[in-house]
């Protein structure tokens, strides 16, 4: 737990308000009374009236909009300000000590794999060669890591879940913050990955942990081969990607939507439940009526038929 | 082994034939009279007269086109009743017991690799850190696994292959049956991979094991890395797969055929010997003429860059 | 170290001029005085004349284009011949002896990592469970190998890095010579893979070493999950890679380069600086003014979007 008076002073930002503990940081949105925010892209100044956020980086122009309650941060790049605080809230990578991990009753953990402290594993699952779970992973029952899958700390696996080999949970998303002169600053991704019951993940597939709060993965989804999934995606129950798959950070897919083969999502997108994506299907703009979609950027599908019937008939002049 | 009678016991499916050994489970043109087969497809229906099955889940519309040696063994979802029936003959995942695994004279198995009981390596091979081999695994001489190379049960590979680091071999194929409220249950893929003499097989690339019988990879073929190939794909002898290409289940390569960056195959087709599909091309439907080929949907090579000119051309108006 | 009569010897060339010592091999481009070089292709015929190579594979007839201190090695198949040669110079995978590897002060490298004789790790760094680094890695001060990521052998990796889980970093890049009976042979990959300081490399990632030389990624890149990197690519500083970006061989990136996701290039190609190339976008050609392209073949982004608007149209017709 930091101090907000703490923080500026490591950022060399004005502060001179009432100071109080600070546990994270998150976006206007669903920042809570602990927590840091941002504001970079004034689209989202909306936002600033309703946030619970105990303070934002904001630039002077925009600090006004601010609701009475909460601190103004005021900085030229509050992205930038944001990156080099999400340094001040990583944990260690790897910590030696602490709580002892817990193995749940007929769990086999086989030789060679690693199993961090704090690790808590329910009964009956099998944890393979090579597998690598860290500091206070929590898998529930009945669940299978096959040989070389990688766990990154705090993330949560469900009951009678399968891992395939290579897959990797958990991985940092892909935030930066760029300077004037082009160079980057990570934004440290201290959310986690939180996987449901009864979810089958392919072989090197890559699901990467929010920067803040959770990628979710829900109940019975089957995620092929080869997949990625950005930073806070949220993929609905009995959702179905095929491999290659690539979603984009910030995807929410409903329940039982269908990705095909190398379809792709862009960022900040929803998908309506029950929908298909054909393969190869480029995601550009919110799927808000179930049905089935292709090309891109996305049409109905049977729209993309008709295009490519157009086009032979082109080829044909 | 189980008998006929006690799968229909544990499926709940009536049954009071004559009971037999039932050895596995495959599809209507490859079940030999030990295995069990479904028709779920009603496409599929002109194979159920010369099927050699044993058995065949199916629904009472079609169980009267069974031959009279073959029994039925109805169900209002085949599919799913496959699903529910792979259960059974899905071997353990990691067997302790069993035949102690043999290493040929000269190869060198590196501190740090597992290899599990029954495995069958040939001489000179050298099998790096990290590496996994499971059950019964076949692997012939000279051939080099780099770090974390997964192998997963039962596969088999050739002489003088190279598989480089993070690949994965014999993972599970994508198959699950969908029940009416949307929910998947896995169908077991109790098939194995079998790499040809003289493959190479880049790096994270992922070959998914069948459901019934092999994926077969053939002598001299040259895959790169992150390709995925799904289950039941048959590549033909010196095929060539670029970067990132994605093969959907049951897609057959005959010799030769070279494949570009991120082209693609849907399932269930097949594509002519010395066939060249270019970069991202999207195989739509059968090759049977050797050429090239490109596009999404797929179209002759010339044609697609003809179509390209006709788009300039379009886009000067 | 080999010599020339030897090398010719074993390849069963004719040989006999006055003989040195040879390191290796190269492209006429790069070759040093110690370097045999080749000629497949008459389009790099034009490149003879200044080469600084020792020897050149070469047919009969470009021989006479040879400067007088090159010694041409004829052979009807020039590629071939080199692919046969690059085995003559392939290090050993795994070696056993040689120097220890040296640890710097404050690295922490955990329990199932496997460090190569000869590596040398700089200060503070940390070497995850399950990370392989292969003989005479260089790696600088505070980088992160997260667990089952491989380097392999003579790579070297800067300061300030951080490399997830599965990144492979250094297998073979794809490279072989085909006979006229359509088998490949391998050209075995003696190169390495540099990477500057301050590079991020997602999870599952490969970058393959370079056939001769080295594939470069520069100083503050950011790379994203599942990205493919071909030998003897060079990415500029502070390029951007997303995920499932594919790069073919010898891809030259300028710097501050933003590659949207599933992006690619054609082999041999050249980006400028500050370009950006949209998700998706193919790079068929050089790009040799910064601006935003898209589109397969490449074209202005803003004509992309012009084009999409066209084919729309074209539907309603």
């Amino acid at each position: 737990m930091q101090t907000l008076s703490k923080i500026c002073g490591e950022l060399g930002l004005k502060f001179d308000g009432e100071d109080r503990e600070i546990s994270g940081l998150n976006t206007l949105q669903d920042a809570g009374a602990s927590e840091i925010s941002f504001l970079e892209n004034s689209k989202y100044a909306s936002q600033l009236a309703a946030t619970q956020a105990a303070a934002v980086f904001i630039t002077a122009e925009f600090a006004p909009m601010l609701p009475a309650d909460v601190t103004a941060l005021v900085t030229d790049a509050p992205y930038l300000t944001l990156a080099k605080a999400s340094a001040l809230f990583a944990p260690e990578r790897l910590e030696h000590t602490g709580k002892a991990s817990e193995i749940g009753e007929g769990t086999i953990v086989e030789e060679g794999a690693f199993i961090a402290r704090g690790a808590v594993i329910g009964s009956n699952c099998h944890i393979m060669p090579g597998v690598f779970i860290g500091n206070n992973v929590t898998i529930g029952e009945n669940t299978v890591l096959y040989p070389n899958v990688t766990v990154y700390r705090d993330c949560v696996i469900g009951s009678d879940c399968i891992v395939h080999s290579g897959a990797v949970i958990g991985s940092d998303g892909f935030g930066f913050a760029t300077t004037k002169q082009g160079e980057h600053v990570k934004i440290h991704q201290n959310g986690n990955v939180v996987i449901g019951d009864d979810v089958e993940i392919g072989a090197n597939t890559t699901i990467d942990r929010a920067a803040f709060a959770s990628t979710v993965v829900k109940k019975g989804a089957r995620i092929d081969n080869l997949v990625q999934i950005g930073h806070n995606c949220v993929i609905g129950e009995y959702s179905v990607l095929v491999s290659q798959v690539g979603l984009a950070g910030s995807s929410t897919l409903g329940r039982n939507v269908v990705m095909g083969g190398q379809s792709a999502t862009a960022g900040h997108l929803s998908i309506a439940p029950f929908t298909t994506i054909a393969a190869r299907g480029g995601v550009t703009k919110n799927v808000e009526k179930a049905g089935v979609y292709g090309g891109f950027p996305l049409m109905e599908h049977k729209l993309w038929l008709k295009l490519q019937g157009r086009l032979a008939r082109l080829l044909k002049r």
